[in-house]
Order: C-alpha cells, then sequence, then structure tokens
C-alpha cells in the first residue's frame, strides 16, 4: 500500500507529550486563576453562520478567515472569543447574570501567511466582565489584579502591566483638533524605539500635523516617572477638553484601585504611548510585558469598551477584558529558553508499577488499587519485558517512584520502592509506599 | 445599523454557564480519571491536509466531512481523534516511549444532515494504548477498568461495560464459511430485538445463507447467561477453526483480569452480538450502557485493533482503545432528565463579597485577598447596587455564602456571613467565616 507522508500544515502547533504536560500545567494554571475570581466558563462553536462573524470585521481580518460553503450556508470558524462572546451575550440576553463575568479558552483560527511565532490555530484565553447598561470602574482594577495572579504563579520573573485609558489620547488629540488623524499618528508614534524621534517628527509633519503640534506629541509621549509623576505631568498639560480629563480621573482610580488590591507598585505602570484596537477599546487598556523578556511583546492585552454588542442587539452592553494568546507565549517561552527553567511537573503518573517476574498480575493490580484509591496516579507495565525496560519507561516518562513486585515481595505482602531521583530502594508495606510517594 | 439576529447553526450545542459548569465537571471527571491510569495528553490540530484525514475515509464518512481549499491547500477539519492520532504516532514514532498511553479530549467535525442527537461538532474522550510490534492482552483489560471509574464517578446510575472478541465473530462465520458475508449478517442480526427472529432468519435466507446456517447464527447470538457460562456454551459448539477458539482463550483471559481488578461481576458482561466497526477492529471490542436508560445507547466504546498506522508506516502498532462522545451523552443527560438528578455543584464562586454602603472599597478587597488566598474561590459584587440585587446575583450563581461588609463590620474587623441555603447570617471574623465557607 502507498504510504501518505504524516505531516502536519505548517501554522499549526503540536507538542511532543512531556511539553503537552508543561502547555496544560499553563492552561489549567490560567483557568483555576479566572475561577477563583469567580468568572464563569462558556463554550462557544469553532464554527459559525459567516453573517455573523464577519458582521464587524472587514480589510485584513476578513481575508485570514477560514470561510467555505457546506449545503446552503456560509460558514466560517471563529478568529477571536470576543466576536462569539458579543453573539453569545446578545443572543442569551434575557438568561444571563449580569454583571457577566466569562471565561472563554479555546482554539481560534487565523489563515495567515506562516511566519515565526504566528500561528493559525492558536489557544485564546479570555475574560471579560460584561455590564448590563453600565459597569463599574472598578472591574477595570480587577482585571490587572487577575493578570498579577496568573503570572506570579506561573514564574516567569519579573512582569510589568502597562495601563493606559483611550480617553487621554482621545481627549488630547481633540484638544489639538486632530481627532481624524489620530490612527495615522498613532501608527508613526508606535515607531519611536525603532526610527527614532527626529524621524518620528518628519512622518508626523508629512501627514499634515503642524511642526508645533508634532513637538507637544513629542513631549506627551515622553511623559514618564513614577505613576503618581505621570498622572501629575498630565494635569499640569492643563487641557481643557473633558473626555481628557474624565480620562485622567478614570486612570488615577484605577491605579488607587490597583493599590487597594495589594498590588505591587513595580508590577503596574502607567504608559501613555499604549493604544491597543483604535476602533475598539473606549476607556482602560492594558499590555503585559515579562521585564526581562521585552522581545516577547505583550504577552496579556486587553481593555474597555462602551459596547460589546452594537452589531447584533440594541441594547447597549458595556465591559472589559484581557485575552492571553496562549499558543503564541508557549512558543516563545520553548523559544527564549525560558519555559526549560521554570519547574514544571512533568509527569502524569507519580509512580510506575511493575512485575519483575511477569507472573504477579493478581498482586500488582492489588497494588495498583490501592495506590489509586489513595489518590496517585499510576501506571502499571504490562507486558513480558525485561526490568531494565521496564525502568526505562518510568524515566522517558519521568515517573518518579518505581514500585517492583516479585515473588518475594507477594509472598510477604510488601512492595519495593524505587525513587528514581536518588536511586535509593527500599522494601516496606504498601500503605508506607503509598506514604513516601505522597511525600 | 442593521443587526444581525444572534444564532448558532443547528447541530452545534451551547450552554448557559450553569450547564457548562455541568458538562465541564464530567470533562475535568473523566480526565482526572484516564491520568490516574497514567495517560499523556496529546492536542492535535483541528484542520489537517485533507490528503492525510481522508487516507482511509471513504462513502459516509467523506460525504460527511468539512473540506475546503485556502490557498494551494486541501484541507478538512478532523472527524475523530483516531486518524490523527495514527498520524500522530506515525510521525512521531522515535520520540515516543511505547506503550503509548494517550488521552485525547477535543472537539471533532462532521457535516451530517442535523437530526435530534446528532451534532456537527462534538466532544471526543479518547483513550488508546498503541504497542510497537506487540501489546499486552492485559491491556485490553485495563480499558473496562478505566471505564468503570469514569462511570462509578459520575454515578449515572448502574451500567454494563459489554465485551465480544472479533476473532470469535468471525471464527463462527468462517467455520459456517460465511466469511464474505459477515457484514450483511451483522446488519440484519443486529435488528433482531425490533423485528424477532423469525424475520432475521428470513432476511438471512434472502442473502443466501442456507436455513440450516440461519439457525446455527440464530443460536449463536442468542447464547446468554453469566459469563463463564457463556464460555462454556461457546466451547460446546465444539467449533475447530482456529481464530474462534483464539477468540474465546482472549475473552476468557479478559474476563479473568477483569475479576483480578476488582470490577464488580455485574458491571461487566460478554455480549456475542456486539460488532463496532467492522473493517477496523481484530480483537476485544467493547459497549458500554447505562442498566436504567437502554435508550441512551452505548455511551462508551472501542476495541482492539491489529495496525493503527497501516496508511502512514511500514510499522506494525497494535492498539486497544475507547471513546466517550460526550456532547452526544451530555445531551441525552439533559433530555432524559437524569443530569437534574445528579448532584453538580454549579457554583464557581463559593462566595460573594458585597459592600452593603458601597463605601468600603478597601476594606472589602482586603476580606477577598485573604479569603482566596485559602483557596476559596471569591466573587467582589463591585456597583452601586442595592443590597437586594446583590443577593440576587449570588442566588442566580447558586453561590453557596454571601460575605457582607458595611461600615460596622469595617469598624470592627469583621465580616457578615450569609448562607444561602439555611438563611442563617452571623457576624465573625474574617478568619471564622473562612473556616465556615471551608465547612
Amino acid at each position: 500500500m502507498n504510504k501518505v507522508e504524516p505531516r502536519i500544515m505548517s501554522g499549526f502547533m503540536e507538542l511532543t507529550p512531556e511539553m503537552q504536560i508543561k502547555f496544560n500545567y499553563i492552561y489549567d494554571t490560567i483557568r483555576k486563576t479566572y475561577e477563583s475570581f469567580g468568572f464563569l466558563p462558556i463554550d462557544t462553536p469553532v464554527l459559525e453562520y459567516s453573517e455573523i462573524l464577519l458582521a464587524k470585521a472587514g480589510g485584513e481580518t476578513e481575508k485570514q478567515i477560514y470561510s467555505f460553503k457546506k449545503g446552503d450556508s456560509d460558514i466560517s470558524m471563529r478568529f477571536d472569543l470576543t466576536v462569539p462572546l458579543s453573539r453569545y451575550v446578545s443572543q442569551h440576553m434575557n438568561d444571563i447574570t449580569f454583571p457577566f463575568k466569562r471565561y472563554q479558552m479555546g482554539k481560534v483560527y487565523r489563515g495567515e501567511r506562516p511566519q515565526k511565532g504566528r500561528f493559525r490555530e492558536f489557544y485564546q484565553c479570555d475574560i471579560d466582565i460584561i455590564g448590563n447598561g453600565e459597569l463599574s470602574i472598578a472591574y477595570d482594577a480587577e482585571l490587572p489584579c487577575i493578570i498579577y495572579n496568573v503570572f506570579k504563579k506561573l514564574d516567569f520573573g519579573e512582569f510589568v502591566i502597562k495601563v493606559n485609558n483611550r480617553k487621554i489620547l482621545n481627549g488630547f488629540f481633540a484638544s489639538l483638533g486632530l481627532s481624524d488623524k489620530i490612527t495615522d499618528i498613532l501608527r508613526i508614534v508606535d515607531k519611536i524605539d525603532k526610527i527614532g524621534a527626529q524621524n518620528v517628527k518628519e512622518e508626523l509633519l508629512k501627514i499634515g500635523v503642524s511642526a508645533e503640534d508634532a513637538d507637544k506629541i513629542l513631549y506627551f509621549i515622553s511623559i514618564s516617572g513614577s505613576n503618581d509623576e505621570i498622572i501629575e505631568k498630565l494635569y499640569s498639560l492643563n487641557i481643557s477638553d473633558e473626555v481628557f480629563n474624565t480620562g485622567i480621573e478614570e486612570i488615577k482610580t484605577l491605579i488607587n484601585y490597583l493599590r487597594l488590591f495589594n498590588i505591587p507598585e513595580n508590577n503596574f505602570k502607567i504608559e501613555l504611548s499604549i493604544a491597543r484596537g483604535l476602533d475598539y477599546y473606549t476607556g482602560t487598556v492594558y499590555e503585559t510585558n515579562l521585564v526581562e523578556h521585552p522581545e516577547l511583546g505583550s504577552i496579556c492585552s486587553g481593555g474597555r469598551y462602551d459596547n460589546l454588542t452594537s452589531y447584533y442587539s440594541n441594547q447597549t452592553m458595556p465591559g472589559v477584558g484581557v485575552s492571553i494568546g496562549l499558543t503564541r507565549l508557549f512558543d516563545q517561552l520553548m523559544q527564549s529558553g525560558l519555559l526549560d527553567r521554570i519547574k514544571i511537573d512533568t509527569s502524569i503518573s507519580k509512580v510506575l508499577i511493575v512485575d519483575a517476574d511477569n507472573c504477579n498480575f493478581e498482586y500488582i493490580t492489588n497494588v495498583a488499587n490501592k495506590v489509586r484509591e489513595s489518590g496517585i496516579n499510576a501506571d502499571i507495565y504490562y507486558g513480558e519485558k525485561a526490568l531494565k525496560n521496564k525502568m526505562k519507561y518510568a524515566n522517558k516518562l519521568n515517573i518518579p517512584f518505581v514500585i517492583i513486585v516479585g515473588e518475594n515481595e507477594k509472598n510477604n505482602n510488601q512492595v519495593t520502592l524505587k525513587d528514581m531521583d536518588t536511586g535509593e530502594q527500599i522494601q516496606s508495606s504498601i500503605e508506607e509506599a503509598i506514604s513516601k510517594i505522597i511525600g
């Protein structure tokens, strides 16, 4: 028979079981933290009517979407979890308790040209809080608190949650009469680290910003210092624009709340250059960086929006949310070597039970039953292989203990327990062995 | 703006958060049980080259598959987790430790005509054990042991794991010289409960089975009794076919092992009419039924196969596996009312913390931090709503406790804890409240 070459498409992540265990550890930690703050799970279909998923999309996004026809239906694969959330909330509005705190962690799809660090299938881990008509700004502060707890537990090293408020940006540019140029200006300003202030100024002039305004913009984005100093400097700009001043009040409240949540001061920072998706966010915006790995970019981002459901409903549903792009993050952790330096237990079984003489099936199943009843994951190696092969199996799967059972152990109603780390081997009762494994 | 009607396609399951919590409880229980037996996780892409996924498929299956072109690629959505496993094992053969015990739980897709109980997107929860060249029959017995543990924990009521061996069927029909008619015969025989023995016999005659053979077939499928009695009756047929007798030996060994695993005798049963996918399984086959809900059909099925990887590799990789179709099972549990009778905790948060006077933000975040540090999932209700509304929120989300904080509690460094079940309300220290919540 002709064989088909076994392979997957580029842009798709597939892991060895050992790496998958690490991936799942991170996934589970995120999920547990989301739940510890009371977020409820939902799980929407991967396939939806194109009309639904593309209600908003256009341009680049639309080109990347996997769409196809089946029968009479125009079907698309979801490209994020926000559009499905918007549809879900609009559809089930009457069955939802507001504020609606939901998490969803699942795969999304984008048919991008494959390139390093870009995936066509990737996990997003989203939390959003949706209000019916209104939503307290305290929720804007709860999100960084959750991000803080996630990355504290994951222990990838120092991190900073950068916050900004779109009202500050919008108000600032409105005060200069440049509201219609915001998108272009921010795109140019975003390049300052790469091309320098002088080149940014020249590009600003090219799109019709006056020299005076360009200088004001350059000063504005250069504002730095402690969080309180930045707020002071913003006030001292003496801009009378109402939106601008609402923005400052909001970020001041946010910073105050973050302190009340006991988040260490070095874990959050106002950064005025952060804008995120321009046509979407309307208030607080977030990005998160690993201090020692700035090359990873933002590993958790999001913000506040005025209305989640505008494409499907007449209700006004403000919300605030963040997302972790887990597949990309995991890939970066692998590439940077960071993943190897973090201690993650990669054994599923805590003990392998092996039959030294290949004739004690009854006794080893009895031992296995007792071990599993104690809540310990236990694997049994069946098959008449040499003991050496069975030990190698335990080694390869990083199983920390092996219980060896032979005639002698069976007759004494005992087991031999080998600690695979130290090599130490002792004969004891089953109960003692269980205690040792639990540690 | 014109609104798009928010809706999902038929054949897709989408749950309320409350039902999703129940679904996740079942999902997590299955996953934990799989891991307790040492199965390793893998996660393959939902999209693969059509050439890979359709290497074997044909006929009905192929028509149901969601396939499309993107750029130059012919892409399909996976329709089960077995074909991807086959590709995975072939591709990563050199990095895999054998016997390879893997679980995979994920969504698969079939573009079927929607009908009751059929889904186009559904979760499969698969475990398989793959050997490199050989695989001990003890693994055939480990699978019913895992099924037993899963459904014991899930507590859906009495269940029976029905086992058979394809060698018994193949050998029996070979002894009658009817090997080439097996598929048709089993299709007819399968209808016996509906159409009765006489009609089955007539249909058998129509496809060219002799009257004598038809009677032998009817006797064969009527063989019943205890497991030991069935084995006795099979021997007493005095069939000299080698495959037939190997089948009896295998099922005898299997039954013996199941007893050694301490699986109660009423939870497993030889049933000679079970065949499963005809061109795939070659030895032991399994089906699982809820005794009080036979209308659900088999809720966990699988079997032994001689070679997993024949389409992608020259290696011979025997394996044995079972799958739970979780989406269909969950739907049936809902439809039958069984899900309402099983006690599943549907609260994510164990306590809601509310601010009675809307001015104790600092104190309630302090309380929330302490509660979460104790490992308790806690939600805070922000926003200046009346206390009544906040209690209603706790009620709707099935949160069992509410911590109420006002001026008085703050000044005494205490909290008021309300038990939502009993209505009892007591003022105490934070620590005492935490103890009560943990219970």
